[in-house]
């Protein structure tokens, strides 16, 4: 009999799974079930659909629902799996329905951090996740006057950029003194939040959320501890929390940062069980702390792991050091692993060296700035962390970076590095060989 | 008595050596000798201003002559340095002016090879090279109606992009089947060659030049073995032959590329003289054949390692991995050490792997194609080469690419790559990973 395989999410994760799953099995019997009304659609793009850099929403779906059914995979649209019994090997809806598997992956997501303040439940609050849901709010955005976006997140960052680009007046209120606290140092920020103060933002850095005021059960202003601000809209951009419910009840083994624990081939603590994507957690490459909430890329990369292993392949998974890319405001930003603020709030030691160069030469029409910051072992120099900002080739050079971080490449390799030099393409100098001069120089220094 | 530091050529090697030496030894007296009117320009610009992308050769200056003079480099304009007398140490122009050196460095750059057929004299033939010259060239160009590019080196690409953009009707002679075949494969050509013929040019391949035949001294034709092409202009872009004329007299040891054999340092065969950019030859990282006619990035670099060491300094220069790339038609194109032709020439064995992918969402407006070729030893399965065509981030993948190579990273490593992925700037899949998982598969295959 066809081994039976059951996916619960239809995320990147899940639907990487589900096609991995059946490129290695093709007559296995592959169900996704998803509690949407649609699979396979990109919701990072919606930021910007809503910032108009997008005509329409139509464009971010990737496949038809014919193409599945067509590839043999049943996705069960609208139905949410209530229950796991992993000793029956088997799943239970909402509506009673009971399948069997032979392998289960788990590919649960994410839910947004409650804010945990008054008036959570009020009209006017908009988690952005559900492409019809966003659909909805893109007509709603055309009545809105003012926004507050909760949290310099990533989704946070794009959704000021977003706003702002539509005309709206925006609000930024983030508890830290500068955006994107977690991933960089206010030195890289600092060009992002000028251009966000260029396009009429206004930033609350130090500022708490305490309280969603509304009438009429719809938000009228968000209060701070600073102080009140008219809002229609409230963008909940908290940061993204492992969604582990199901699995938790099933005795799924959790981690130290909320997700569920997978080994090398996305299996989990229990037999014929694997889970992938922002429900499980990743061991960080350099300090080995599991993490989790990450990518779509890194989703779907171990979606196509948990499919393969459930599918009876061999797939391994490695250790992540997470290179993140993304635009805000008018700069791209990125960055690898640890930056100053987060290696000394760890207590990892670290030599520091800066670039600054541009992206292609001097004078050939559209060169940006482009600025590089790296991190490196002050014994080994091996890189340990990255931040970039500029205006080309940012997400290239965090790839590269991340790639360094991995492999053990060190500050006197890059400081040597062999860079293209062609004027529309790119400058004499290259900003990652400065940086690593840069920190070479501190270091004698 | 300060140390006196000669340096002979102003291009992007020797001004790299004069800056760099004065910066490791403030106090020295640094002269240098350039046979041209201007120093500290780019003359890789050139062809960008021939083909408007570039408004002006004004932009192409990077320094005036004040700056070099406020920063205490004597610069000789317009100076041949005749001979160099290695026991006295000395070198002595051709207006008979002698001077002592403590240190001396040759950066006496390229001369395209003569393309050896007759009528080589005529009127109309055009080395790009001088920018003086190319503004007098510019000018010609307005009047030229039908240009002949005599090989696709580099520079050839470029001019045929460049003439055909200006709207002359531009014939590419190339004796190879393909264009820049030394280090490119027909398939990643294909797509520029394809937009070339979009824009207008005339393509003779497997084609040689027999004669440039005149009338009153003045170029009227190409002839060529398959046939004649009539022609105001012909541009000389045949390869890049080390000029060491100056050298040689010297006694300074040349290699079998024909470049000054260098060691780590720059230093040459001969005590206290050094040698750098385009007249030197450098071990290439892979074969250990030593190579010339490198970019103007490594010259720098070349430039930055002599001076330091002759003002007594201590700097390294590395075997070179030569990331290359560049704009040619419509796309960006490079790569890194082999190409499958050239590696099959060489009987270098290695495994190949393909991957096609796009350099944004695929719905984010902007989106272009990016085609990775990658080549790695069969056993350990280390990257030796790789190839690139695309809209986007060539320049910084082959930076990667190089790195990759030179740090010894395997295919393995790189079929498992993280990658950024955002909208605006990355795809949820990158092609180097992708190329790297198709080689793997043919591996297996």
């Amino acid at each position: 009999m066809a081994r039976r395989i059951i996916v619960v999410g239809g995320g990147a994760a899940g639907m990487g799974a589900a096609g991995a799953a059946q490129g290695t099995a093709p007559d296995a019997q592959i169900t996704v079930f998803s509690e949407f009304e649609d699979a396979a659609y990109s919701p990072c793009g919606i930021p910007y659909v809503h910032g108009k850099e997008i005509a329409s929403f139509d464009s971010l779906f990737m496949a038809t629902k014919q193409h599945y059914i067509d590839q043999g995979i049943d996705i069960r649209y609208e139905t949410v799996v209530a229950s796991i019994d992993t000793k029956a090997k088997t799943v239970t809806t909402t509506t009673g329905v009971t399948e069997k598997y032979d392998s289960l992956i788990l590919a649960t997501g994410f839910n947004y951090a409650d804010p945990a303040v008054p008036g959570s439940d009020l009209g006017g609050l908009y988690y952005v996740k559900n492409i019809r849901q966003a659909m909805e709010w893109d007509k709603v955005l055309d009545t809105v006057k003012s926004a507050v976006v909760c949290e310099s997140t990533p989704l946070g960052a794009e959704m000021v950029t977003a706003l702002a680009h539509r005309g709206i007046e925006t609000h930024l209120v983030e508890p830290a003194p500068w955006s994107m606290s977690m991933a960089t140092d206010p030195d890289i920020m600092k060009p992002v939040e000028d251009s966000w103060l260029e396009l009429g933002a206004k930033l609350h850095f130090n500022t708490k959320v305490t309280e969603f005021k509304g009438t009429n059960g719809q938000l009228s202003a968000v209060a701070t501890n600073e102080g009140e601000i008219k809002a229609d809209l409230a963008v909940i951009a908290t940061e993204k929390v492992a969604n582990t419910a199901l699995a938790k009840a099933a005795g799924v083994k959790l981690g130290m940062s909320g997700g569920i624990i997978v080994d090398g081939q996305m299996r989990t603590s229990v037999p014929d069980v694997f889970a992938c994507g922002d429900c499980t957690e990743i061991p960080h490459g350099v300090s080995n702390v599991p993490i989790q909430g990450l990518s779509g890329s890194h989703a779907y990369a171990q979606g196509k792991v948990a499919g393969t292993n459930a599918a009876g392949g061999e797939r391994e998974y490695q250790a992540v050091y997470v290179p993140w890319g993304m635009v805000a405001g008018k700069w791209m930003i990125g960055g690898v692993s640890f930056s100053e603020t987060l290696a000394t709030a760890l207590g990892i030691p670290f030599v520091v060296g800066n670039g600054q160069g541009i992206s292609r030469a001097r004078y050939y029409p559209d060169v940006k700035p482009v600025k590089v910051k790296l991190l490196a072992e002050p014994e080994g120099l091996r890189l340990i962390g990255a931040q970039l900002v500029g205006g080309e080739g940012i997400k290239e050079r965090c790839d590269f970076l991340a790639m360094a971080v991995r492999t053990g490449i060190t500050l006197r390799e890059l400081a040597t590095m062999e860079n293209v030099y062609s004027p529309p393409i790119g400058a004499l100098g290259e900003p990652i060989a400065t940086a690593a001069q840069n920190a070479l120089a501190n270091l004698k220094g």
